[in-house]
């Protein structure tokens, strides 16, 4: 059977890919992005350093893949439940909840460093992360659209922008706090607008 | 005259802090923040390292008060001619040009680099630039609503933050393009808001 190495082979690439995802999120959780290097992640994953510059071409790119092997179906959908409202503040609350853990904070704030850093790892991160989640917010709020409970003239891309931006921005500079309180005003605000409605 | 020692020596001391300033932004445009260091930023602008550890703890505090000196009134004051849109757009446009200078460019995202980092300089940059920078938008905004052009319910601070944000995330990422239309766009949906309006 001469198949038979192969697919051990591949369990093996597999297992070892694994193994360095983990490996640098464990990592840089401890050392920070700045000490965070190829070799520590080598060391600790059990493989040499060559395994990992063959697949990655930086540490950064190392990141963004155990980042997203995480998150694999993208942005996924939002529940419809039929009002616009309350199935944005229920997701935005869980995401509330999902960045203020600390389990979840240091590896995320070290991919955003490597994105500042590296224009290949945004442009991944906006393509595999970025986009994809924006995508599920613009598409709930086309459903509205579709539905009549939202302006025909309303672009929902933007709006989802108007959304989860000033979310990304608490977190990331820590300026205001990212509370429940904070994602339920922020939905209600975009959806009413600032020019006074008629009663 | 026992004076005459101290107006020098503040003097020279203020001609150091400039260079050492200069130097790190200069460099950090060349090199990135990771290969910053504060052997380097002292060897350019003609200093000995322990002059610069003297003022600031590490490379991330010397970029952020290299950064804000250039923006010492903080935030300012927006214009008012009566119309908000009009003002905000004004701003926005201008704002948008100066984010899509490269010259701006290499400094800012160091800088960004540096707060991700380091809680220190996030704060500080929260304090000195974006919270400033965020209330005179905030400003505008309320003397609008006392005007009547603005909801009484909104929040002008959030509202800021919904204009702003989607900008900062676009230029941080690049995740899409920073231009004139899409923040007349963000201030005209930030207005309307999403809800259908009774013709």
């Amino acid at each position: 059977m001469a198949n038979k190495t192969a697919p051990d082979a591949t369990r093996r690439s597999q297992r070892s890919r694994q193994a360095i995802c983990e490996a640098a999120l464990a990592l840089v959780g401890e050392t920070g992005y700045d000490k965070l290097t190829i070799e520590g992640i080598a060391a600790r994953a059990g493989v040499g350093k060559q395994t990992i510059y063959r697949w990655w071409p930086s540490k950064g790119a190392v990141l963004l893949d155990a980042f997203t092997e995480g998150v694999q179906d993208g942005g996924g959908t939002l529940p419809d439940t039929g009002d616009l409202a309350t199935d944005l503040k229920a997701v935005l609350r869980a995401t509330v909840d999902e960045f203020n853990d600390p389990a979840f904070q240091a590896p995320y704030r070290a991919l955003y460093v490597a994105m500042v850093n590296d224009s290949e790892v945004s442009a991944g991160f906006t393509s595999k992360v970025l986009e994809p989640g924006t995508r599920a917010y613009a598409d709930r709020i086309r459903a509205a659209q579709e539905a009549g409970e939202v302006d025909p003239d309303a672009d929902p891309e933007l709006a989802a922008e108007m959304i989860l931006s000033p979310f990304a921005q608490r977190w990331l500079l820590r300026s205001r706090p990212l509370t429940h309180a904070f994602t339920d005003r922020l939905v209600d605000q975009a959806l009413a607008g600032l020019r006074p409605r008629r009663a």
